[in-house]
């Protein structure tokens, strides 16, 4: 794939001819309504109609075969039946066409024959340089060209305005629905895509294509399987560098969506958290469904970028202001302070008993004085504290001059940087209508509201912080040597290395961990733990124990040489009459104490590559999903992003008498395991740090599990 | 309050004559308002408009003064100047009538002054048998009698239609918003009141009385602070007894919103998580905002109660198919398993590429035949493992008969017993609200109305539930003596008592706690451990030292006579240096293993009395928040639902490298320490049990410590 990245979508989206392969003359029809679909949005270049059986399909001169079109062809759209789509397309790279889409069902929906069918078509597709969309795809559409290359109703249904929003699908019913559902905003579309069964072109690199537009703003994506995650990667690295915005429902990563999936486009299993974890890394801001991700695009398709997070709440309702007020605080936004000045102009013009603090209530005074509403709203919009300002509204009927509040709203969101957002509550709802129409995000729901607003201050500030430092818009993948692999640690059974041997390369690897070392006997024993000073800790070390803990074999805080002793022969003897084999010896430890357990892992995922886990420490993170995923390569941004989301973060702020800990050498420990796991390019399938402990200096590694090769 | 809870709201609500006090001729003014709108919805018994500078109001016969008006008036309404208004309440009172409903403002809400001047009216009304809605507020009414007590412009703005919801708010503003929200769907509204300043009635008292109203099915409530927590608990257990649902909007409950709602109604500081809890506890719904409660409403006015939470999903688009069941799985709702019945019923109807799993996806096979949908919708309402039916419909433009499907849907949904609810998004909205009008629960947002719908098959399974174990609506306040606090258990300086003393006590109310006892000296310390067998340990216990584990004073896992007594001699020498006293001496007790710490604790609090805390163990439970509050008197059915819902529930099933735990013993712990320490009524403060151990076979209290009295 990333040889031809974005290849050929410049010609996907503004083609000069289109030959439409199976064309009807029925503008219902599959075969039909892409012509129809042409000639309606204005489409400029040539449409050639191909049908053997007709001279003209919709009043347009028809050819008989794609051979027969004597011009240049670079897009053609395939709406045969399956079993000819492949002599279809194999015309088409005879023609020199750039770019296929191929509408025709038939194939990997069906089962494997179809998988095999869709098989060929990409490799032909490679072969001879030509990109493919579909099979059983709805098509692609460039709304400020008029190319229309689909068949979904949605064209048909309303006229599609073009403007700054990007939709690009796996399903084509669903991306159908998000056009259906813009519809009733301002805000047009200038992309549209479904991709169907993806034998070739896929979302992420129609994400990345669109996202270049200079007038796109959003792109709204619909994904059941995450592919291609370097591109889709690329695209939100180009779209936080751009100040725009991937939205994105992921659907299909619960169980019961995926089994879901898996008779709907063939998605493969991905997991939750993973998925989750890396949108939330890449700055791609998920929704949870269709109706979330049209309110998040009302608001991150407006111009402005507010400076910060902090919300001025003006109502003329007083419950109302309280609802956004624990809103605000629900979804993270900062209520503003107002400044003594603000307050003061306040104070000179609403009634006393009216709330001058933040959130700032009218009261229904605003029905008996409209020019309320055009003095206090300039007053919050140049308090120096305050970015965002919500308003919220309700229950104007009967003696409100609502003409005059939406123009003073209409005029504050044209004229000022800051973000202004309503929410209109019941009663004259013409005129929240009205606001929307003159692009003021408008919403019928408080919480919804402040949900969006919070998401794009959010965006906002990824933004303006890659911005102020400079960060470059893709972590750099800073040379790292593949780290070294000792021949001589051999895994047992289980494909573990023993415990001895996991610290061993983490420590060549550079990475800190306690202080000890491997003895043979008790005696031996006895003087390791003298030379490291009581108390300590005395652990069997084997490839074949990969759970020392459960089998009783870790033995802490041993505070003489007799307890040492008699430990160190009372696990050499249980690990004889046990059997175990081989055993590398006794690991004698100093015994750290005074600082938070946390885990730090590491895995290699199908899709994903490398993932680094951070959480929770000991039996805890499985359980209570205390923890956070990362991909290589990441950045201290990200790192600290992750350890500040953890429900034990305030541990490490100020863990209980002891005080504040370094989690600076965790986020430094996290990066350097990214980084070095990732070099080793898959050669270890997995790695768990499990407990770190995080001391008020300094963070080290306590238990090390290496899986160094798979089962046997 | 109790001594007159729900008395007078009969009156309130179905008066036989309304007096106006403060009557306006002008029917846009506040004291005009009510008049006008009695007379629009039709009230039937007389209005009397109280104005000594006129003849007639509004073409009614007005009086000078309430003493003049011969008959008999029950309610009145009083819309005069706040200094005036103590002087029209008595002036009630002299006149018989039963209950005054205050508009007035001028307050609490401005002030202590104000504040004070509404305790007055209290007192008065308390004195006189009198009930009081206000001051400062809107009014109240009753649509199926016509009976409009309110000035709230939502009456004007629409005609409220009576129906099936009760609207009652502590903000008039809000109580409006609500109603004008419902004016969009068909079901109508019997009550709406909005209590202001609560100088009397207040939200929970109207919740209880609506509730009783055999025609209600769902009570709508907005309330910035909780108030009469027994008469809310009581109105919930009667929902519940009856089948019904009180749906709320808490609002002020984080620092941001408390902030704001103390100056819009002066609501005190009510913590999220305690009030989460105690609505979670007593089976209210709450909802995040306005949108919600009425999306709420529109599944839970519905009138079938699904027999379970098995969902089966039937879409015309895969892609909404998949964002459903993932919807389905966020929310706790189960997929069905279709029959093979079923399944082979789908696979004669649908086309070979359809998924006939669940969900089932019609795909656009549906556009050439509309039929099958009144084929395959059948198939499932039949399956007996199918408790409800979602359909994910949309794009259906061009070439659908969308009458017929419609009709198929309401036909089912009015014929079966299963739940029926549609997510219409994008193409033929008017087809969506011709559903909405005629009763199904209809959503143009997918994850809505998967919401909606899997909080009402939660509350139709506490319905349930509750009717099949026969457990009484109210858990019984069993009479537990008040449980011995022995006089010789002195708190230190900070209010505690010894960890001995507070182990004594739990031992005095017959709760388990670790085997062990208190040594004075270090041979008796070795004594002791002999006795208990080893490993041991031992803590200094003195009400001096509240937390001993910061301070070292807690030494685990001592292994033989030589460490105890050297551990014993140096716990006993540090506490001397560092003149800890007074020292009851040191515990030696059993070491606890092979089991999962968690926490437990019981607080009282000024609005909700006894509140039980059970949680992770340890330093985590602060952290990270994996804890649930339970309400004295609670039954087990509550104590599961808590301890399910914790993070660490999955150890509890299953403890790495021990089993299964005794979770059964845990609740019943929590059972007695909850009806134990209400019994206290409060002379104990605060009680923190941390670590208890659950283990394969019962929970053991590992540490207590018992706040005896508030700090000197």
């Amino acid at each position: 794939m990333p040889g031809h990245r974005l290849r050929g979508l410049d010609v996907l989206f503004d083609p000069r001819a289109v030959a439409v392969v199976g064309a009807s003359d029925d503008p219902n029809k599959v075969g039909g309504r892409p012509i129809d679909y042409l000639r309606r949005y204005g489409y400029r270049g040539s449409i050639y109609p191909i049908n053997p059986r007709r001279s003209t399909v919709q009043g347009i001169p028809a050819y008989p075969s794609l051979d027969a079109v004597t011009e240049d062809v670079d897009l053609a759209i395939v709406a045969t039946p399956a079993s000819t789509v492949l002599e279809t397309v194999e015309a088409c790279a005879r023609k020199g066409v750039k770019v296929c889409v191929v509408l025709s069902s038939g194939f990997g929906e069906m089962g494997a024959e179809g998988k095999q069918a869709e098989a060929r078509i990409a490799a032909l597709a490679e072969r001879r340089s030509m990109r493919v969309l579909g099979p059983n795809c709805q098509g692609a559409a460039n709304l400020s060209k008029g190319s229309v290359a689909s068949f979904s109703s949605s064209f048909a249904d309303h006229h599609v305005a073009d403007g700054a929003i990007a939709i690009v699908s796996q399903s084509g019913a669903v991306a159908g629905m998000l056009s259906e559902i813009q519809h009733a905003h301002p805000t047009g579309i200038r992309y549209w895509a479904a991709t169907g069964n993806e034998a070739d072109v896929g979302v992420p690199e129609l994400i990345g294509w669109t996202v270049g537009d200079p007038d796109v703003r959003v792109v709204e994506a619909y994904c059941e399987q995450l592919t291609d995650v370097a591109t889709l990667a690329d695209a939100a690295a180009d779209a936080l560098a751009y100040g725009k915005a991937i939205l994105m429902v992921k659907a299909g990563s619960t169980p019961e969506g995926r089994r879901a999936a898996g008779s709907h486009t063939g998605a493969l299993a991905q997991e939750e958290p993973v998925v989750d974890a890396f949108l939330r890394q890449h700055g791609i801001v998920r929704a949870e469904g269709l109706s979330e991700l049209s309110e998040l695009a009302r608001v991150f398709t407006i111009g402005n970028v507010p400076p910060g997070d902090r919300v001025a709440i003006l109502s003329n309702s007083g419950g109302l202001g309280v609802m956004m007020a624990d809103r605000c605080r629900g979804e993270g936004l900062r209520l503003a302070t107002l400044t003594e000045e603000t307050q003061e102009c306040l104070r000179r013009l609403l009634p006393p008993f009216a709330a001058t603090g933040n959130p700032v209530d009218l009261t229904t005074q605003l029905l008996g004085d409209s020019r309320l509403f055009s003095q206090v709203l300039p007053a919050l919009v140049d308090d120096p504290g305050v970015d965002i300002v919500l308003l919220g509204l309700g229950m104007m009927g009967r003696g409100y001059d609502v003409a005059t509040i939406t123009d003073d709203i209409v005029r504050v969101h044209q004229t000022s940087d800051l973000l202004v957002a309503v929410s209109w509550i019941g009663g004259q709802e013409g005129a929240a209508e009205d606001l929307a129409r003159r692009g003021v995000p408008t919403f019928f729901d408080d919480a919804a509201c402040v949900r969006a607003v919070a998401r794009y201050a959010e965006h906002c500030a990824r933004v303006r912080s890659r911005r102020a430092t400079g960060t470059p818009a893709r972590p750099p993948e800073t040379a790292v040597a593949a780290p070294p692999i000792p021949d001589d640690a051999v895994p047992g059974p289980g494909g573990f290395l023993s415990e001895h041997a996991s610290k061993r390369l983490m420590r060549t690897w550079g990475l800190p961990t306690v202080r000890g070392g491997l003895v043979r006997t008790p005696d031996e024993a006895v003087a390791a733990a003298g030379d490291l000073g009581y108390p300590v800790v005395v652990k069997l070390s084997s490839p074949a124990v990969a759970h020392k803990t459960e089998l009783g074999m870790v033995k802490v805080d041993l505070r003489d040489d007799d307890e040492v002793r008699r430990t160190a022969a009372d696990l050499l003897a249980r690990a004889r009459e046990g059997g175990v084999t081989p055993v590398d010896g006794l690991l004698v430890e100093e015994m750290v104490t005074g600082g938070l357990a946390v885990s730090l892992g590491a895995t290699w995922d199908d899709t994903f590559g490398p993932i680094v886990l951070v959480g929770s420490g000991g039996i805890h993170v499985e359980a209570t999903g205390d923890f956070r995923l990362l991909f290589p390569p990441f950045d201290a941004a990200a790192v600290h992003r992750a350890l500040e989301s953890l429900a034990i973060f305030p541990l490490l702020r100020d863990l209980r008498g002891v005080g504040p800990l370094d989690a600076a050498a965790l986020a430094e420990l996290v990066l350097s395991v990214g980084r070095l796991f990732a070099a080793t390019d898959g050669r270890l399938p997995e790695l768990d740090l499990n407990p770190v402990f995080v001391l008020p200096d300094g963070a080290v590694i306590a238990d090390a599990l290496i899986r160094a090769t798979g089962p046997d």
